[in-house]
């Protein structure tokens, strides 16, 4: 059997989810779909609509085959590293393709890698940019090209973890169809998931069914209140303001002095968006804070982030026959660990972050995330 | 000018607390009535219904003269360190006496304390039984008496302190009036401050104003949704679940061991009630574990909390003519720092568990809680 990797968040799954799952398989002629999926919190540290288990089973019922989880520690990541520990588990899993949305897909991605073999690392001191912003100048400058796009710059990031690692995956970029990522508005069948997340937030529920698939629309329809950073807003400021600045100094990701600023601007702020402004500077983007404030929730240290990445696991959420095929046929490959089930062994050990993800996580539902969660088997399910 | 000192929630100022006052003034002949009043938590460790600013509003309308706020390291304390943090603080400001409420203020408390000097602290060795059980089971044996009730414990630990530190104030127990404390219906105008807790949580605004001075019914009468630890409940349950067990049990007042069954119940929890049932064991009472819990939402260290113990201070929280008269007075010969405004030195020194209460409060109200507010000064006020 031959496999077609995908790397997703489905917050939730939509139309063009489905336009490129079927399209992956099309051009791949793959016989199932591994789709390797962030757990409770997206790319941008903010928790998403329907928990994984939910977004599992929309998956399975869209097409994936197996659903397997990327840790907390490579999700909310930014693109380089989002991008090598998703494609660890991938490869681990053998998928031979890999097929990805890009804004531009027709670009020559490989040559814009070699390119940055060349930057000069002393370039990026200016301190009042953001590293994507110096890194864009010596881009341009090299190739004509920019990475402005936010699936051009996971292409990238794709293209170069495969290269370096040496490996013989197959890369698919394809054109993302209909609206754009930050279009906010839903015009047609196809659009963004913000777009959805939008119109699900504001009550505009014809809108937001006509652009997800019907499988997707029962988990979705009873939506309201929708989970958001805002409302963990109360945990954040009052870790900031709590806990000692030198401990707050070893969070995984705080940049040095940045946490005497968050503190002050915590202690000053009664919402999010008071808080997010008092906190940002040039040298920081948006989503760079809203990552670093999950971790600062999960008060999670440099120390146990870093060791939990150089510890990969693969962690089973959801199959149907076709991906139970498959997996019986990588199993005995397989050089990472194979988790089906959370015990507390592994609570305290290997998935102690993405744990306590999910216990941050019933902030937004009663449901456990975790322990003792046995993966979604949709075997039923008939042939796609 | 000679003064009286209370000690008091004041949560809310009700019928009950004006008798006490007025009888204070009247059976001491003060001229002035200076009260240590908690600050926005309980001994218990609840937040107040109303913020210390509001309560010192209410106070000041009902005849106090000058009102200090009791530091959080002494208010959210056991019997003896509250009593102790509070006398610490009368003493200094120079009262002559101390009138305070008891169920029996006929008891011979110095006898008692003479007891307790001869109990064997082998005897209380017990893990099954709360401290306080195997206290009144030798004092029941020496004396025939035993502190069950609030109001005697608290005097029995004025006597204690006074006694030990010999000092000359003069102690005045008197007896309470109207309902008991534990009753919670409101069947007069006496009514314990948890009945009209309760009845304004229910919305029973008639019976709640009943028990009250007019002149503390308007803070009152548009509070709904009550400050309460079951909002905190998040926060909490947050930080026992991401911070290391080895930080936890850093933490002020854990019992050793403690924390691993907190962290345990946290994960386990999703309300406050199903936490507290699990935390809850014989050794530990109800108020032991509300106390805790605050430390914990405030992160505050065994160390941090002692040494601010070791630091008393007077921190005005406001004042009407005849208590700036009366502060004039003994102004000269205060041997503890006299604190009119906290600024960013006081906020990160002496103040600063004081500061972080105030903000962890700001979850129940948006007025900033210490960074410049100064006193109240009532200084239009009618003498009475």
């Amino acid at each position: 059997m031959k496999a077609v990797g995908l790397i997703a968040e489905y917050n939730p799954f939509h139309n063009g989810h489905l336009y490129h799952l079927q399209l992956a398989k099309k051009i791949t002629h793959a016989d199932a779909v591994v789709v390797v999926m962030s757990g409770d919190f997206t790319q941008r540290g903010e928790p998403t609509v329907l928990d994984k288990w939910q977004r599992t089973r929309m998956a399975l019922a869209n097409g994936a085959d197996l659903v397997v989880e990327l840790p907390l520690v490579h999700a909310v990541q930014p693109a380089d590293r989002f991008a090598k520990g998703a494609l660890v588990i991938l490869h681990d899993l053998g998928v031979s393709d890999l097929v990805f949305g890009a804004e531009h897909p027709d670009w020559d991605f490989p040559q814009l890698v070699e390119a940055e073999k060349k930057f000069q690392q002393a370039a990026f001191q200016n301190y009042d940019q953001t590293y994507a912003t110096q890194f864009n100048q010596q881009l341009e400058a090299t190739t004509g090209h920019s990475l402005r796009d936010p699936n051009d710059i996971l292409a990238f990031s794709y293209y170069k973890e495969v290269l370096q690692a040496g490996w013989s995956m197959c890369l698919h970029p394809i054109k993302r169809r209909g609206s754009d990522y930050h279009d906010l508005q839903i015009t047609g069948q196809i659009a963004s998931a913000s777009a959805i997340r939008a119109a699900l937030e504001a009550g505009k529920t014809e809108q937001a069914k006509s652009a997800v698939p019907s499988a997707s629309w029962p988990c979705l329809q009873d939506l309201h209140d929708l989970p958001s950073v805002e409302r963990l807003f109360p945990i954040l400021r009052n870790h900031l303001i709590q806990a000692p600045v030198e401990e707050l100094a070893q969070t995984y990701s705080m940049a040095e002095g940045l946490e005497n600023r968050l503190k002050q601007a915590a202690d000053q702020s009664l919402d999010f968006t008071t808080l997010m402004k008092k906190a940002k500077t040039k040298r920081y983007t948006y989503a760079h804070l809203l990552r670093l404030f999950l971790y600062l929730d999960l008060e999670a240290s440099q120390k146990q982030v870093e060791w939990t990445m150089q510890h990969p696991y693969i962690r089973l959420l959801g199959f149907n026959k076709k991906g139970q095929a498959y997996l019986h046929q990588v199993k005995k490959k397989l050089s990472l660990p194979l988790i089906t089930k959370v015990d507390q062994t592994l609570h305290h050990g290997l998935l102690d972050l993405d744990f306590r993800a999910g216990k941050l996580y019933q902030n937004f539902t009663k449901d456990e995330q975790d322990l003792k969660r046995a993966p979604i088997m949709d075997l039923s399910s008939k042939d796609r």
